[in-house]
């Protein structure tokens, strides 16, 4: 039994439902972030991270900062690329256009590879952009979660390695890391940056990345000074050092409950092995995605290759649109999330599985939100006369 | 009785003991940040935020966004002040010292105007240094933690006006709202930054600013878009209008169980009129420098009206250093912080009197310091053989 008040599942693609013990956690009482209590849990943390990302080159540096995972994006665009060198974004929905914003504020130049909605662009298309200028870095969502569309990050960055071996591989993992395979020193990648409230099940509120020892080299051979202050590795990278070596250290005071809740977690996903929980992810997926198709829906990712494993994005039946969908959802005590997507926004509605959702064995909450699905979506086409 | 799991109580300068509900609150059940629910929550803690500036005017505009206080530095760095411009920073302290790094990072050229050690500029100084060159904004840290020297800024803004009304009044509240007078509207401030973790009494995690009408139009007219992505005031002005008219927004995801912790400290604080939580820490900290001076001892602060009133900076007697004297206040379950200030960081302690430890009327936390802090210096001058 759950010691959380009553509340309707939520199985939209992050926040998602968060395990007993790391909620515990966030109510964790006040301690000091110089204290050793406190940096012994941080330094734990930050070596549980580089197994998150099943990591044990020294070289490579994982960081924890109060922030949201957008935070990630301005760490990367102030830090690794300077004001006019060139990024490559490859575009898969809306956050590639967000990420490519935030690359033009800091000055870089930012060209996007994009793709029809649903689709990525082609490892040929990526080999020949690559090929027309040099890029100081190349930029890839992993899970883009407006249209649910997987990228395969492994061959992106066999393509960039053979192609163009010193542009950096940064990958944008907010709606993959926990759930989609990710071996950052064997796929030889050079950032990925996530935030903590999806699939690594702790509440928002911190932007984790881990960074490559080219990455870093690259940092620290710019030539200008960083350009942003709170975002800057220069501030933040001595920090991770030390607390990951057991020394306190003072640059900002970090978020210190967030941090015991993300320690809890990564306790609880580092137990395993994380193949173990990329196969449990890919299983629940492969469920959702039969019963979508059962009930003759299309999903906004077209075909298994781009598909995610931790969430869905459904296109809905013609003439019916999010709000006459997620009522009949919450009714039956299930949160989906409406259309991101600028496009097509009105025509689709995500469905998050991931954490805790699909890895507890006592929780049902995918039969329980497949089950409310259908019948939702029974009710709101009698409602339309559909 | 606390729910709390027993602990040596905190009593720096923030992190602060926190109220058995707003750890609680804490570990509130997964909610989407754009549901009804969590949308109502964030729109009431936006408006409580205006309360505790005892702030009506409706063209101010309070923030709060996933970050530390730090953050606060790059919002006003990236957003209020164009590469070029001048900015006078007021030195009280260690962090005017990394204010003026921030503001010269986004391109502001920062001149500073130091005071001694347990000083603060005076008012001439101040007037003086306006009238030679135009400022865009001026900076003044409320309260330094380093050395709890307390600046008056309302007597600043006022000199501000009269000399170089254009001149935003830019105020460093990080360990001052919540326990020190601030009246926004009344005093003509420009900018508030602070964050959740001190006199608030929210766990770390929040940036929360309040923003005059004279500064959100100082952005608007801004000749070049903002230097920063995440800490950009365009991105989060349209987000924080609407949750405060319950209208759902997104730009990053809120730390929404932070935010519930703060919705429930703001409840409780703007529960009673301000005046009353300033007088209590007035006298809570009149009776902490009491003891200090019966002990015989000096505070960096060097006279009363410069004096923080929820913080006190004490110098040890010569010949003893922090970790002479902080193990023993924790063998007696207190918690207090070494220096800060790099010049004199080994000659003084610093003892956080806010919050809860001072406004629970169930807590004794103030005397219970104030005992230890005579034992311990008692035992560690026996040590020394002093």
């Amino acid at each position: 039994m759950s010691s959380q008040a009553p509340h309707p599942t939520l199985l939209i693609p992050g926040p998602i439902e968060f395990d007993d013990a790391v909620l515990q956690s966030m109510a964790h009482y006040a301690e000091s972030h110089v204290a050793p209590g406190f940096v012994k849990t941080f330094g734990e943390t930050l070596s549980m991270v580089r197994k998150l990302f099943q990591s044990s080159n020294p070289a490579a540096q994982p960081f924890v900062i109060s922030g949201s995972g957008t935070l990630g994006w301005d760490i990367v665009a102030s830090n690794l690329i300077e004001k006019g060198e060139n990024a490559l974004v490859l575009h898969t929905g809306y956050f590639a256009d967000s990420f490519a914003t935030c690359l033009e504020t800091y000055g870089a130049n930012a060209t996007q590879l994009k793709a029809p909605i649903g689709e990525r662009p082609s490892f040929e298309q990526i080999e020949q952009a690559l090929k027309e200028k040099p890029y100081k870095i190349i930029t890839i969502t992993h899970v883009d979660t407006s249209t649910g569309v997987l990228s395969d990050i492994k061959r992106v960055a066999e393509v960039v390695r053979r192609v163009s071996p010193q542009t950096l591989v940064v990958v944008d993992g907010v709606c993959s890391v926990g759930c989609e395979e990710i071996a950052f020193d064997e796929w030889d990648i050079d950032v990925v940056l996530t935030a903590s409230q999806k699939a690594i099940g702790c509440p928002p509120g911190l932007s984790i990345l881990m960074l490559s020892g080219r990455a870093i080299d690259t940092f620290k051979t710019r030539q200008t000074p960083p350009s942003s202050y709170y975002a800057s590795i220069a501030n933040w990278l001595p920090i991770m050092q030390n607390y990951e070596n057991f020394k306190p250290s003072y640059f900002a005071t970090p978020p210190t409950q967030l941090v015991h809740a993300l320690h809890t977690t990564l306790s609880q996903i580092t137990a395993r092995p994380m193949s173990e929980r990329y196969a449990i992810h890919a299983q629940a997926s492969d469920r959702v995605k039969a019963a979508v198709a059962e009930l003759g829906l299309q999903q906004v990712a077209s075909k298994p290759e781009n598909q995610a494993h931790a969430m869905t994005a459904i296109w809905l039946p013609e003439g019916l649109a999010p709000p006459d969908v997620l009522p009949g959802l919450l009714k039956r005590g299930v949160i989906f999330a409406a259309g991101l997507h600028k496009q097509v926004a009105t025509k689709y509605i995500r469905f998050g599985h991931m954490g805790v959702s699909v890895t507890d064995p006592n929780r049902s909450d995918v039969d329980k939100a497949i089950a409310a699905l259908k019948e939702a979506l029974t009710e709101a086409k009698q409602a339309k006369g559909l």
